[in-house]
């Protein structure tokens, strides 16, 4: 079985056309652009001969009926986009998996298992909050209901926008649970990129935690204020900033630290700042790094007190850290190697399906390079080549874990 | 001789209260307000039995003859505000040395040397750039025909202004230049006030550099990029500013170091800052200070520069430090220490007229505690007992320089 490289290419290109306005590429979830993107690939997941099913939640199932009742092999991903998107992020995943049931077609191969090949709904959470949602629900993490009730950030319900779209259906999205998941995707960091290795086993999903911190100081003149007088917010606030990025930096594990939004008031020149305040992303492969970060956030704060200055710190989101199953990064690493590929171990610092697939079977994702690691831009690039191997790397993964006595 | 206590607080308050709304004070130079404020200035200066002279920029000049033709004892300062003032920042020195005047006039005593005291025009330099401006022309630091060129921030003519209110004298400003110059100030910083000290012996200016710095680094992804492969360009830009508040705090000589603006872009929660940019005032009570202190920071941005960032760093405003005369600094001394009055020789941190003075003749300043350092805002305060204490200081410092044979 092979995977038809010039098709692959040229799909990835075709789907990215939708949505294209102006040398941007938006396909938000459940708009008009979505809805063109969902019909295309459905178009294509028939041409491959599965049977395709809408669940409640929306997300597209492409299922290749297998010889046993199993519960089945799943992989896929997501086609809605970012506001400024590049073609890869999501669709990827989703493309390739067509191809790989193509595959099996084109090969009169009729797999032990079942597998299905899934778009799901809204990944980006750009539309709507939470992000994951087709996979949140199919998982349970939210009801039904209650995603169909949600408020896009322009006003409109998402069960009625699911309809006005045609893609309300009528499956339980958890009838389709599966057996065992498998998810391709760019990698949107640059490791592989730097390192030069084509593809990435991924052993879990970082968790983070977003803060919201502010530094009351007190404000004075710059120049008739000596600086053991000042309680200057500014300095006070960068000096618990550098702590937790110089530990974020010699940390053994890969933790990391952004600040990504910082202001300093009143904002004059010749003011020392009476407040400062500013955000931070943290994140780290293992909720005792998470936890223990918030610990060392937290006296560093404390220790500011001490010196005078009043500090709050208030979280604006957190998501664990999820660990992938070693079982089947195993088998990932062995299909690589046996076509003489690098690959290596690492993380996802991107939120991924996956993550909410891996609380219910055993799950793990493929990467393959990103440009430069840029990615949720016009930018975003992959070599064919990479496209390609990625793609052959979750074919014969997925011909592995079909086969009769893969999955129990 | 002596200060009429009761009438020096009550004219600082009547004087306080031109330019009031709505629980704030702004009397800027030239504008009604100002003009409002000169007139009842000169009134008193006529009440103490003064000449008044106007010179071609403005400044006000009360004149007591002396017995000498020689040059004369000079004390002053100013009556323009910023927008939202106090009432002592530099009507307190004007309306003192009123008082002064007015202390020869009760006591039918005429100094040996002629006195003048000043109010200078535009000080502060918030409608008219540069500030210092009646002290500037006086001194031929900018010749007058320039200076009543200037155009206000709401787009007005200085020289036309000066007709308007009617302050547009015919003499020419260095006709008053005088053989010594003392002025009497509040602190506007703090350290008078936690030392509990009541005079500062003001011993020199501090110099002060502004500068813009931009960091240009790279934006990625806050998730999926390592620290290792990061150039955040607001991390590299803490580091550099740390670097130069930790030398400012550990200096023995009294540098300080402000960064009152810094901003991000992209600016957002997730997104590694791939631009930074913030302004530094760094003021030194040395040339050699100042000096040392921007070529250690263009150390360091060199430094970024090895790491792969790009810096620029460009020259705001510059001013030298102004040392004031030291004989005259003892004299003021001798003449707290004879009143048993705890003195403190000190730097000013802000600008004033003396630090034009001192390029033309002996030069001094006495400070006065300002409660928790508040200045430049309606809540700068100095107590009563203070402002006494200093304008007696005032007083007998001007007595002993107007003496015969006090000023060569």
């Amino acid at each position: 079985m092979n995977i038809d490289r010039e098709r692959l290419i040229a799909r990835l290109d075709t789907l990215g056309q939708i949505g294209m306005s102006d040398g941007a590429r938006a396909r938000l979830a459940l708009t008009k652009e979505d809805k063109l993107g969902r019909d295309l690939v459905v178009s294509w997941m028939r041409e491959a001969g599965a049977e395709v099913h809408i669940d409640s939640i929306g997300n597209i199932h492409a299922m290749l009926r297998g010889i046993s009742d199993n519960a089945p092999v799943m992989t896929g991903s997501h086609i809605d986009t970012v506001k400024r998107a590049g073609a890869l992020d999501g669709c990827y995943g989703v493309v390739a998996g067509i191809e790989v049931i193509d595959a099996f077609r084109r090969n009169n191969a009729r797999p032990h298992h079942t597998i299905i090949v899934t778009a799901f709904t809204n990944e980006e959470g750009v539309r709507y909050s939470p992000d994951l949602l087709g996979s949140r629900v199919m998982t349970k993490d939210m009801g039904v209901s209650a995603a169909l009730a949600l408020i896009s950030t322009d006003g409109e319900r998402c069960g009625e926008e699911l309809e006005r779209i045609g893609y309300a259906g009528d499956r339980a999205p958890w009838d389709f649970l599966p057996a065992v998941y498998v998810e391709l995707h760019i990698e949107q960091g640059p490791v592989l990129d730097v390192r030069r290795i084509p593809i990435g086993i991924v052993t879990g999903v970082q968790g983070y935690n977003w803060w919201k911190v502010t530094v009351m100081g007190r404000a004075n003149h710059a120049g008739t204020t000596p600086m053991h007088l000042r309680r200057d917010a500014g300095d006070a606030a960068m000096r618990v900033i550098n702590q937790l990025t110089e530990r974020a930096r010699r940390d053994a594990i890969p933790s990391v630290a952004t600040v990504g939004t910082f202001t300093l008031e009143p904002g004059a020149i010749n003011v020392v700042p009476g407040k400062a305040s500013f955000t931070i992303d943290f994140r780290d492969p293992s909720n005792e790094g998470l936890a223990t970060a918030e610990a060392e956030l937290r006296r560093s704060l404390d220790a500011l007190g001490d010196e005078g200055f009043t500090t709050t710190l208030s979280s604006l989101s957190r998501n664990p850290a999820v660990a992938f199953d070693e079982k089947l990064c195993k088998t990932i690493a062995q299909v690589a190697a046996d076509r003489s590929l690098a690959s290596l171990e690492m993380l996802s610092g991107a939120s991924h399906d996956a993550q909410m697939l891996a609380r219910v079977c055993p799950t793990a994702m493929i990467f393959v390079p990103s440009r430069d690691g840029i990615s949720h831009n016009p930018d975003e690039f992959t070599m064919p080549d990479d496209l390609y191997t990625g793609a052959v790397v979750l074919l014969e993964t997925i011909a592995r874990l079909a086969a009769r006595d893969a999955v129990s």
